[in-house]
């Protein structure tokens, strides 16, 4: 079965996608029996084009490597801006990735309504449109019999989301506790190993980890959002990011640090959702685990998510947070579960 | 929508998932808009049941509770062998729990080829049929457009098997390593607190984890048994038990123990599987992982897998691997894939 994709933000996501399906092709074919070919991309500064014949993930990856944007591949179409490629292509999903606002969740909630509305469905590791309008977008897509799929806005690949939400929703789940930002996690891992925090954060920055401005990882704002992404889609709860009761790492001390080791215990930046009174109780802050604790031995960037279950008791999942090939997958996964559930999409 | 089940074999992981309906029935029609309703039970030393009008699990529960059998439970069907119940309850799907026999894989196999021909999806925990004949069964099933779940015959309910295939598979799996056994795991653990083999062992078959003949557990058989699933199930290589370079726990001693510790390591009992020309190499024997492994800190009857992927990297799910409740949840998730995958089965 071939499924038409357009993608929508062609940064290290969209381009780790594409590489993907350029290196592995031939065995998803053989695998799964689905072949996905990409008829659009649009990106706001490498520009945008469509063939509804199919585009070369090659020639796509190619363009933008050698001159950083899509001019030189030859299109009959060119030019939309990403609400026009989710209308106008020729696709059957629309892929959003344009660039994460988590304050307005634009514009990439309005090319997912777009998308919606034109009858495609939509794959995202947006985490804007997921931690703001989920319940909106998830109704329409519902109603038109359309899915959407949001692996990648927490833990890249790691499919955390779908095994919650199909694998581990029907046991009950009680609690949610999730390391869920792997900067954060590098540098109290590089602190228990005797690093100061400056020094262990001047080296996240250097690998690559944390940003210029580190605030958004160490105050704990990436790991809020998540976990405002989850209570949506495990519990079904719209909080926002106000809701969550917020505390970061750059408080703690060498001291904190061995006073908990004497303990026989470990830092961690743990998000955790717990139902309450037809709500949720939604926190990020710093906590001391036993060695015990299945999230304890989760060390560097690596993330982690424990579901606390009625049926099952705890469930853990390990892996990682982030990287372009690794949430690429993210996309991947979720075009073979609506392969698997909704097996007349494509043609 | 309701779909109509048939038990064959109601031991503790029926009467646990008959338990789960009884107490979540009302839950996972609000969640999931599914209602399940048993119609029949065949036990080959409780009795065989069958109401086309549907049987009440609380009667089901009670009466093998109070009477040890089925005998009590007024319905118009009685004395339906495994096979009967397969072909002629009015199920629509049939869930396999008689005992498991991993050298012949029946009466099993039998019944659930039965279940198929007459059109019937099927639901198992059982061992033998998936690592004996999982070929040839996915096969039967697939021609019919049916369905195979078998999420319970690895770690119970702890989705581990549907994970594998189809939310990691993708990724390209190179390794696949688990604590498959959680009472030599719980040996391992507690000779690492300072316990002998033999007082660790006497501990786990206090505690019920370990049978009175222990071979079973402690000598890798049924790890094998899992790690021959897993690659029926994930590479598609149907191994048989005689291809698993098996060795137990039972040689282990406390200088062995305090070896690794000393060395940074721990023993584990590890089931490892790895693609190889076309085939695969499986083997089961105790191995010492560093502590900064991801199975390394998986301690007492707790079960785990880490899938090593191309994509990925490796990603570790860690949950139970037996109980009654936690195994009666496989067939719960099993049943729940089929509603979402194959959403006309049922009425």
């Amino acid at each position: 079965m071939e499924y038409k994709l357009a993608i929508i933000g062609f940064g290290n996501v969209g381009q780790g996608f594409a590489e993907i399906l350029r290196d592995h092709g031939p065995r998803l074919l053989e695998q799964f029996g689905v072949r996905y070919t990409i008829v659009g991309v649009s990106d706001t500064l490498k520009g945008s084009v469509h063939d509804a014949a199919g585009l070369d993930p090659s020639d796509l990856i190619d363009a933008v490597r050698l001159s950083g944007n899509l001019d030189g591949v030859d299109v009959p179409d060119r030019g939309w801006d990403g609400a026009e490629m989710a209308r106008l292509s020729s696709a059957d999903i629309v892929i959003e990735l344009s660039y994460t606002d988590l304050e307005t969740g634009e514009p990439a909630t309005g090319h997912i309504r777009a998308a919606l509305e034109a009858g495609k469905h939509v794959v995202t590791s947006n985490k804007g449109p997921v931690a703001l309008h989920y319940a909106e977008l998830a109704a329409m897509a519902r109603e038109r019999g359309l899915e959407i799929g949001v692996e990648g806005t927490v833990m890249s690949g790691t499919p955390t989301v779908l095994t919650g939400m199909h694998l581990l929703r029907a046991a009950g789940i009680k609690r949610v506790q999730g390391i869920l930002n792997g900067t954060c996690n590098y540098i109290l891992t590089r602190m228990e190993e005797g690093s100061t925090y400056e020094d262990a954060l001047d080296e996240a920055q250097k690998k690559g980890y944390a940003e210029a401005d580190p605030a958004g990882d160490v105050e704990g704002f990436d790991a809020a959002g998540k976990v405002v992404i989850l209570a949506n889609l495990l519990m079904g709860v719209p909080i926002g990011m106000d809701d969550v009761d917020r505390t970061g790492i750059s408080g703690l001390t060498p001291a904190d640090i061995a006073e908990a080791r004497e303990a026989g215990e470990r830092w961690k930046l743990i998000g955790t959702l717990e139902p309450a009174d037809g709500g949720v109780l939604a926190s990020v802050r710093p906590e001391r685990v036993p060695l015990s604790h299945p999230l304890a031995s989760v060390g560097g960037a690596t993330n982690a998510v424990t579901y606390s279950t009625e049926l099952l008791g705890d469930v853990t999942l390990v892996g990682p947070g982030a990287g372009r090939i690794e949430t690429g997958y993210s996309i991947l996964v979720d075009l073979l579960e609506i392969h698997r559930t909704a097996p007349r999409a494509g043609r």
